[in-house]
């Protein structure tokens, strides 16, 4: 999704894991495994600059590349926050987080508490919720090392999407609020509904202080819960995210182009909303293999929503691409992307 | 400029003139000469339907593929009425053109009148003012056949751009002033400022008229001269146009991912417009050779200017790219266009 932002005179070619993969569908490519050193180097070496939209690319490659003189962006000493959940929240120790440790034997603690693998999570996997010291205990026998994190009975849950760029130039987008079923968020609303100005610009301030402190070049997600008028840091995600997919239409400047912008150092577009409201919803597959009358079925009903379809095989909850419409009435727009949501799937025939 | 809408889910392929080519610089590409048979047949039978987003590949090239059952959208029956301008006055004699009439040799007319050649023209290139009939015996020496039109002194001009698809749906956006120097569109505004609601649909009933005439696939552009309360039609174009860019930011749906809607038989999107107004202006090579440090200049200048860069060499007078801004202020808008313009052509400093 980077690509149409080379619009911006950028050459971007893309390292492709096939030429099954959307980016290499929609991008001069390169095909390759980015798990493989040798594979990254070569690539890396054409490049001025090596920037990602997904976070499986290991960090060690990364440390390695750059100690032979390759410059990605953001780096490993900024890259490291997203990919050690413990070194977030020992870096950001001193802001608004849940109480969090450490553990690698079952302690005394406040359960219900949430455990996470240090490392490796994503989409609420690498997530449990343990009810007693003895489920932390059987659960260290597979996963030795844990952060646990205190279970905040948040009122809700939202994203920040901040960029940041080499020298510093920093800015934000309005908070989302981002609705998640089974650890999955289906569906994001900006502006956040429930927030004041205030608020929202408290959540800013936060998201723009994390990206000061980590030195992040690039944009990030900074997902926070809030619970009445405390907001407490949940996940960093140093990439274009899900939760700022919205961008694309509802800003002038889409959370792709800000990305470029911020690694190559280019003065930072802006990111007003183009409408007072913006809906973004993801699909995900259901019982439908066949996705393709159903999406002109809703091209034909809805000539405003947005389709971004990511090209993926069909596999039930897999996330197949989204729908993003934006307006002023923010009840009809959530009632067109449920619909669209739920038709996709196969929840409902019409 | 068709890649990004590659997000209908899409597998888009260019035929590029060399690697150089900002297609080939944004999309899966092969290269290849588009005026070779050859090779516009060996590119064709990879696709399931060829398009295109300019107007330089021979129509005699699309009718012999054509006659081998490749698909072309449009196809070579509206392509022709781009192509060749004495075969559009005849097939759209009945609606408002200026008076016209082929010639081969000098002829009493109403002089100064406008000589056009009948095919090829671009940008002002194949039109001629002729001031008396031995002018037009002079011409007709080099360029032996002339559509010859009467000379309207119009107040403005405008474009419509329209889209209609294979089984008949179609769909219009606002019309566009141009707003043109030396015979090249300088800079566009959309809606036309001088035009009521009344005027504006009747300039888009022309345009659907038109399109369903010439059984047009995909979009175009129709270029009308405005007197009064009269519209003329001057020149179609069946491609996304450069009057249509505005459409990117400025409209729900942009005219590359119309385009494509259109010539697969899609549902069409939507065409509003995203805000009260859109301006685009074309960033023409001037006397600056290093566009780099302007266009720097220019982002942190107006962090809402929008910046397509065609990453061609700079020559003078030719469209480097274009820049777009949409808002609620006119004179605001067209000022930052007009600022940026001059700025990157070098007429001014700062």
């Amino acid at each position: 999704m980077l690509a149409p932002a080379a619009a911006l005179g950028i050459d971007l070619i893309t390292l492709a894991n096939s030429s099954e993969d959307s980016a290499a569908q929609s991008s001069p490519h390169v095909i390759g495994d980015f798990r493989d050193l040798d594979v990254v180097r070569q690539f890396a070496k054409s490049c001025d600059l090596v920037t990602f939209e997904h976070e499986l690319i290991p960090i060690s490659i990364i440390r390695t590349l750059e100690n032979e003189g390759i410059k990605f962006q953001p780096n490993s000493n900024s890259f490291q926050y997203s990919q050690d959940k413990a070194l977030m929240r020992e870096k950001l120790a001193h802001l608004p987080n849940p109480k969090w440790q450490v553990v690698t034997e079952a302690i005394d603690w406040s359960y219900p508490a949430i455990a996470k693998s240090v490392s490796g999570g994503y989409d609420g996997r690498g997530v449990w919720k343990v009810n007693s010291k003895l489920e932390l205990a059987e659960l260290l026998k597979v996963v030795p090392t844990l952060l646990l994190e205190e279970l905040i009975e948040f009122d809700f849950e939202i994203a920040v999407m901040v960029a940041r760029s080499a020298h510093g130039q920093a800015a934000t987008w309005s908070p989302t609020r981002t609705v998640q079923r089974d650890g999955i968020c289906i569906e994001t609303v900006t502006p956040v509904p429930e927030f004041n100005e205030a608020q929202a610009e408290r959540a800013q301030a936060l998201a723009l202080q994390i990206a000061d402190e980590i030195k992040l070049v690039g944009v990030m997600a900074v997902e926070m819960f809030v619970k009445g008028d405390q907001l407490f840091i949940n996940e960093l995600a140093l990439r274009p995210h899900n939760s700022g997919h919205w961008t694309i239409e509802g800003s002038v400047t889409s959370q792709f182009e800000q990305h470029l912008r911020a690694v190559l150092d280019l003065p930072l577009g802006d990111t007003t909303l183009t409408s007072k409201w913006a809906v973004m919803g993801n699909i995900l597959g259901g019982s439908k293999s066949d996705m393709y009358r159903p999406y002109l079925h809703l091209m034909a009903r809805t000539p405003a929503l947005k389709f971004h379809y990511y090209r993926k095989e069909v596999r039930p909850g897999r996330k197949l691409g989204h729908v993003t419409i934006t307006g002023t009435n923010l009840l009809e727009l959530r009632q067109e992307v449920d619909h669209a949501l739920a038709y996709l799937s196969g929840e409902i025939d019409e």
